[in-house]
């Protein structure tokens, strides 16, 4: 068996080391004679992998006492409408700066609860930078302003500004942020914000689960009518098993939440993927325009990097190439084309390593 | 490592030769160098997968072509709050029959959305039986008439009668049904039903995703205002890939279709689960009341068998020394105490041999 370098953005490349764990205990988790997607929810045996992981997570991530942390099933496009269920009254502004293709999507599941204001836009200059803080028309009562921490698809990333971290500052208003392509991928000061949310698949291990972290101040608004299984509050007060959980997804983003911890934490891997986006990125500028990457520098994602080559032909023949020779997943997004590397956590620095050195050597036989 | 006989509820036990196939390919899924839940759902590679699973399906249930197949991530609990969103206008009648726990708690997730008439209910007499047929109070301008084809903790069943199969009769307005616990365990007529949904992790497979069958007519109703996630029809319009779907989740129920197949279809499993449950009620029934099931023959589930020891001493002691024996999770749902056995698809004939030779052992040394 050979593994390849696995670029997907998301679901993406895990750890060897957790998939090694996963195939060793598939028939026989623990001694009890039964894989963990066998076994109740409900078993002492199974409670305790659910806690653990979410003890990890608070460790890994610094999660205050004063947040809660949820598992979910389905992803982030679900929790996008249960933000304005469970947190907006009905008909109240709620805020969003759209800085890619994520943005405007989760404007379309909060449409039919809430006021919609748009309150910075990147769209307008083709979503190569986060508007400047200081053009954001805020609501001053709204039920929150929205974010999207890192956007997949055009490789925008709020980046720290002015020796300050990456929140953007909006006051007394919450501040609620997707964080599915970034969470875990660098510190983050959690207090900044009301609501994080992500879907599991990227940056925290596998697909099919979602983590929601809430201030639980904010669980105290009555948000509007929804069934039992949209209120998080239900969710919380029964320890994410109102229903029964995506165990399996559960059980899996817990060891890499332990893989993460034993490389180092979250530390360790801003230091990893800080260098791994540097190696892309240099060997796009030094291309002399042959590879382009179109967002300006203070906005670049650490973790998704849309490039593009001179024409269509020749990035048909990078896609080919690069698969053949162990480079799995760069086709860029049907939204945008062209090419995209996706280096989240579980992707080793060498992977982005072999990646420029088969750029380096693509140009050399077509530039 | 030895295998128990896993009896639980759900999550549930599932095929040996599944889980081998699962943990052969858990590093590299048909050669393409990663595992299935590391690649993209929109890969034509995992388009592939998903197809083959709904297409295995459709043959294993005899889904007629006029209904769309979905499969979503979250449970049946979802479901039963997207019914009403989806199939009901704003504060119109929907009727439900409730048979048992899960029928009520349906109930609580359609309440925000539309009027609920209770048609029937087997509360008041404990649920132990189906409510006669002609005593439904059914509304005749209801959206739907809802009904929980098994009741899992209760272990009371929808089964035929009078020579007709399990669906009851209701007249023009479509019947919907929660089959979490007891899809593809006998032959079932689809066209009976507008709609059919099932959490797979009982049945079908793995935890994590739920299966909708949608007569396509009812796709055309409005509904009411709801986020584009929680619509029936983008789902459908997107093959079940509007957002990301947890894609092991459906590849571990795609094998699983096809172990079925293999095994014969829904028609031997119908033989084998008659075999197994008339094991267990045999058992019961020639204890001279030392083991007691209290639902009436006719409505008796095949699936989930609820019973009864004299005492909670004896209780606490069949569950400990069952499990000893390697006969796992009979311990009753806390709502009704007790023993169940479930007794899915997955669950070979000689685990109901096992079970019945233990409970011969154990009331002759407590009897």
């Amino acid at each position: 068996m050979t593994r390849v370098f696995n670029f997907s953005a998301g679901p993406a490349t895990l750890p060897e080391s957790v998939l090694l764990q996963a195939q060793a205990e598939m028939l026989d988790w623990n001694g009890v004679g039964a894989s963990i997607v066998e076994i109740s929810h409900r078993s002492a045996d199974f409670i305790a992998v659910a806690a653990e992981a979410e003890a990890d997570l608070r460790t890994l991530i610094g999660i205050p006492e004063n947040y809660a942390v949820l598992f979910l099933s389905g992803g982030a496009t679900t929790q996008q409408a249960l933000l304005a269920l469970n947190f907006a009254a009905p008909g109240q502004t709620v805020d969003y700066v759209v800085t890619g293709h994520w943005g405007k999507t989760a404007i379309k599941q909060v449409a039919p609860y809430a006021k919609v204001n748009i309150a910075a836009d990147g769209e307008p200059e083709g979503f190569r930078s986060i508007p400047a803080r200081d053009g954001w028309k805020l609501t001053p009562d709204a039920a929150y302003v929205h974010i999207t921490a890192n956007e997949t698809i055009h490789g925008v990333e709020f980046r720290p500004v002015d020796g300050k971290g990456a929140a953007p500052d909006v006051g007394s208003v919450p501040l609620f942020a997707d964080f599915s392509s970034s969470i875990a991928s660098e510190p983050i000061d959690v207090s900044k914000y009301g609501v994080i949310y992500a879907g599991a698949q990227k940056n925290l291990g596998p697909v099919g689960v979602a983590v929601v972290i809430i201030r639980r101040d904010l669980l105290e608004r009555s948000g509007q009518p929804r069934a039992d299984i949209f209120d998080y509050r239900s969710h919380a007060a029964r320890d994410s098993m109102l229903n029964t959980p995506p165990t399996w997804n559960w059980y899996l983003a817990g060891l890499v939440f332990k893989w993460m911890l034993a490389q180092g934490g979250v530390a360790e891997f801003a230091r990893r993927n800080a260098l791994k986006s540097k190696l892309v990125y240099d060997a796009i500028d030094a291309s002399g325009g042959f590879y382009r990457n179109e967002v300006v520098p203070q906005a670049r994602s650490r973790m998704n990097i849309p490039y593009f080559l001179p024409d269509e032909t020749l990035t048909a023949r990078f896609v080919a190439e690069s698969k053949a020779a162990g480079l799995l997943a760069l086709k860029g997004h049907k939204a945008v084309g062209g090419l995209r590397a996706s280096l989240y956590n579980a992707l080793p620095v060498e992977a982005a390593q072999a990646l420029v050195g088969f750029m380096h050597d693509f140009q050399k036989r077509n530039g």
